[in-house]
């Protein structure tokens, strides 16, 4: 890249900080639940954010459109025939979740634009930024909605059958609410194609502690957690009078619940402490004995339980699935119970492009800033590299994790990581 | 008992049985919820089970009141000076519980009475049935409201500060809107007197499976366990992106939690295998994930929980609490989470009178049955016997459990039970 360039839109980023920030702000406020921030997938808090960021783009100067999946396109565009490096992140959050996780990627690459065309800089190729709806999972059960819309790989008998949790209305029906189109075939045809891309980049907020614990403002992502999940598992025993049902007679399905937890946890200090295995994780984030006929006198028969293992490397991940799968037959002989996990889902483990990752290291070094190299967690990035997308990621510090209301990104991290994205953007159309 | 008293009571009992049947019937109809019976304390559906007694015990010739707190008495008064016997249990049940928990108690009392109005039987001493409200401890968080109401045993400061769990009324509050007196100095004013009673008989379904198991038709309870419980306890971790947290940053308020109940299964399991320790119990009715944050892919933050340990023997239970209480500090430090069990509440174990159960056997034995002699769980019989009044139960063959909608107690067995009352209550009355 030329010097000036460089130089300008690096002023020109730093010259919209503030205006970052109100944009957080404006988008934060509209999407408060009370307690944190939840924007619905396909809900109007989602289309709410995509519209604030739609009407800044605009003011700067750029085309924004909203595709036939509901997705927000910010362009800037040079040439419709030349290839486009897209930068992208999704609108929704998780209920009660925090304001950045997705929101700030899609900000960031809204601001590379309009720094862009502040200093009258004209990228090689086009520069498109992204704005997914439904990336969560919660949602509907799986993540990566918005994502797999646009690049057309759902297919009729998903739309149907997806529900969203809380409105118990299919994918398709949302779809059809929003004016966008809910048929497989069309939605197919209308894809956005990568070989029409050159590059897919996302920044996002990191979701751990790490880059906080290294005192890091910014991380560059070398692979994507893949997971094994099942999302509606449950437990069956029998109820019965507490006091009066002498243990061996019971069929108590939350002490069967708590020794299949506790099991797995020891599962996985075992595999940390055998060394290699920093990238696995494992979480039941929803237990819950039945609301409707729970009581502390009762023998508890029902619990539903949220199940999930998470790694870079699907052997790994698959040989820790069967041990605890084990552990769960074992554990229905001992206390009388049935387990039924439902429907397992999750996404493979995949690696990212390391020189994209080499281009991104060099771009932060460019402005002095030092980086750290690590996998990170699910994200639509992921569905672009599958396809063989060049696809990279830039993780911004975050205190707190995310995924709840105390996401504690600082904007100055941010701006940083939004400087960086704009060399790497501005790097990788010159590929 | 004269030959021919003894015969005329069975036979009148025997003669009751279809009536018996019809009463349980048209009570449990009117109280069914959907799944179960739900017979809220100080509710509707309770104050309707008084009352269908009500109607088939003045039709019987039997008086019938309401007192001061709202509990119905069904009397056979002999004469007014003279001590009473009292036959009792409670008309509540717990929230989707079953039709006989309580109620049967009720139901034989005044059967019995009936079978004495009927055969012109003049018991020596009167006799009294009292149908408490409030037994069941989901409704205020603790048990034996109604009869300790009839004992002047509340302060004020319960009467104002317990709460219904569904309605957020307080005990008071409900006693106003019934009619009844919220007053505590009133209330124990207006007490029933354990000097005026020669004996409390309670006949209740058993609450668990020895009988079924035994094939024995009627047990005769030697004791009731005492109980240590929290029912509000929680635990309070971090949320965080479960992918993104390594193990070693957590604060898993769920693994936390899964860790204390699989720990507290042991310590039973122990003492089991020690011996001796066939009356003890622990239970962990309700446990759950906070449902307005918790998601598949958060590390779970907060968990609330119930937990219950019940024995007849003081020191065992405590040493076992103080143990779990122990491992719960140890797994705060190891989890990085924090415990907050709560308002401790409970009763003590109590020994019943020995020479009532031995009374009882040979009630039973009269009419050919054989009988076994064990531990019950808590019941509004451990007030009376409390303040010392000889005090004695009947458990009636049970399948399924109780505090479930599939209690199965069949009416035959109720019918002996009834006989067995009746025949203990006359001979309670000549001691």
């Amino acid at each position: 890249m030329e010097p000036m360039t460089h130089e300008a839109i690096i002023k020109e980023i730093s010259a919209l900080a503030d205006k970052a920030a109100a944009l957080f702000e404006e988008i934060g406020a509209g999407s408060y639940d009370g307690v944190g921030t939840t924007r619905a997938a396909f809900g109007p808090k989602e289309t709410m954010a995509g519209e604030v960021l739609e009407r800044f783009a605009r003011s700067e100067g750029l085309d924004v459109s909203v595709d036939h999946v509901g997705n927000f396109h910010y362009d800037l565009t040079i040439d419709a025939d030349a290839k486009t490096v897209v930068m992208a992140s999704h609108l929704d959050s998780v209920p009660v979740g925090g304001n950045f996780d997705g929101l700030a990627g899609v900000v960031a690459g809204v601001l590379v634009q309009a720094a862009c065309k502040r200093a009258g800089i004209r990228p090689a190729t086009n520069l498109k930024t992204l704005g997914f709806r439904c990336e969560e999972s919660p949602w509907f059960g799986t993540a990566y909605i918005g994502s797999k819309l646009a690049l057309g790989l759902l297919d009729q008998g998903e739309l149907d059958g997806l529900k969203r949790f809380d409105t118990g209305k299919s994918l398709g029906t949302h779809l059809h609410e929003l004016g966008a189109v809910s048929n497989a075939d069309e939605i197919r045809e209308r894809r956005l194609r990568v070989e029409d891309l050159s590059a897919y980049l996302e920044l996002h907020i990191e979701q751990g502690p790490l880059l906080d614990d290294m005192q890091l403002p910014v991380g560059v992502a070398s692979a994507i957690r893949g997971n094994i999940r099942h999302p509606f598992a449950s437990c069956k025993g029998r109820y019965g009078h507490a006091a009066a049902s002498p243990r061996h007679l019971r069929s108590d399905a939350m002490t069967a619940v708590a020794r299949l937890i506790t099991a797995a946890d020891a599962f996985w200090a075992e595999l940390l402490e055998e060394g290699g295995n920093d990238d696995l994780i494992i979480n039941f984030g929803i237990v819950t004995t039945d609301p409707e006929q729970h009581a502390m006198t009762k023998v508890p028969g029902d619990v539903r339980f949220s199940f999930n293992i998470g790694g870079t490397r699907n052997e790994v991940m698959e040989s820790l699935y069967k041990r605890i799968r084990a552990e769960a037959e074992a554990i229905e002989r001992e206390f009388r119970v049935g387990f039924d996990f439902g429907t397992r889902v999750g996404t493979e483990g995949i690696q990212l492009d390391s020189k994209l990752a080499e281009i991104a290291r060099n771009a932060a070094s460019q402005i002095g800033v030092k980086t750290h190299v690590f996998p990170t967690v699910g994200h639509d990035a992921a569905m672009f590299a599958k396809l063989g997308l060049p696809t990279g990621m830039l993780l911004v510090r975050n205190q707190n994790g995310s995924h709840n209301p105390d996401e504690a990104m600082e904007i100055s991290d941010f701006i940083t990581a939004t400087k960086v994205l704009a060399l790497w953007a501005l790097s990788s159309t010159r590929q």
